[in-house]
């Protein structure tokens, strides 16, 4: 089976990126949307708010696919930042060459699975927004993201699960307590 | 082109169900959840948390999908509640086969932009939840489903958009003043 990263240069046009840590992708209101397929290192996604908050929308790391899906599908522009939290290299790619007729059926179900699966995920997550305890939306970003948690400052935890970064830290002690 | 109920009639197995207004589809902890394809009708899909509360976290009307897809594509028992708001005509199918390799290549690449496009609208409806002012969340709501408001009880719009009844009737009646 080949890997995404195979297939991504097997089917159009594709662009190797080299980014520093800190280094931004992406801004609000630029055109034309990539999707990013991170090869190595560390993305996240991201709005800033009217009053200048930011809100963490994900996080990717080695093999995952980042980008704002929204702009890119309805043709406008972004509304996520996206910037690197380690030094990274991305594949930029058109989201709609993951479903090119040039590739094998087989493949083509594996990326309809990625999207459908990425929709689960979704779902979960603004059910969690909406109805979830903090604690249980924080273990589940454990079991999502196992390894970023060694990788990421905890106020960018605290933004992804939209809590404060106390109210974080006041969960971890509990949970390290066996709470 | 054929409609997307051509195609499910088309492709694999499918249960056609009529409905009563109040039936409920789906219960939470329900295994095998279907997708469920909306003839007529209007249904809503929610949860609920741990104090007994419900959250929604879609409305489907004619032409809509509705279903719990994490459980789907987890193979894990249902989340979600499904119920219905009028007397509905539904079809019960597996979301696998919009993507049957019995399918034109093009109805393919439709049935693939339909899912990356319901990524685009959960997209936005996690940024929504995470950081934008209810007055927005309210106006974004009528343009996604501009039909539902004269068919669903203003506190189940609410619930939808994670507010108190009584902030959506302050700021309904802002925006008759042309606030």
């Amino acid at each position: 089976m080949k890997s995404l990263e195979d297939i991504l240069q097997s089917v159009g046009e594709t662009q190797l990126r080299t980014l520093k840590k800190g280094e931004v992708l992406q801004r609000a209101a630029a055109l034309k949307a990539p999707a990013v397929y991170v090869k190595k290192g560390l993305l996240r996604s991201f709005i800033v708010d009217t009053n200048g908050k930011e809100h963490i929308y994900m996080f990717a790391s080695e093999g995952w696919i980042i980008g704002d899906i929204e702009a890119m599908e309805y043709d406008q522009p972004a509304q996520l930042y996206i910037d690197c939290l380690e030094d990274s290299e991305v594949i930029l790619f058109n989201n709609k060459s993951l479903f090119s007729a040039d590739l094998p059926k087989q493949q083509i179900e594996e990326n309809v699975q990625l999207l459908t699966r990425r929709i689960g995920r979704l779902q979960r997550r603004v059910l969690m927004l909406m109805g979830t305890p903090a604690t249980s939306r924080y273990k589940y970003f454990l079991e999502i993201y196992p390894e970023l948690p060694n990788r990421i400052p905890q106020k960018m935890i605290a933004s992804y699960l939209g809590i404060m970064p106390q109210t974080l830290s006041t969960i971890r002690k509990n949970l390290a307590k066996g709470k």
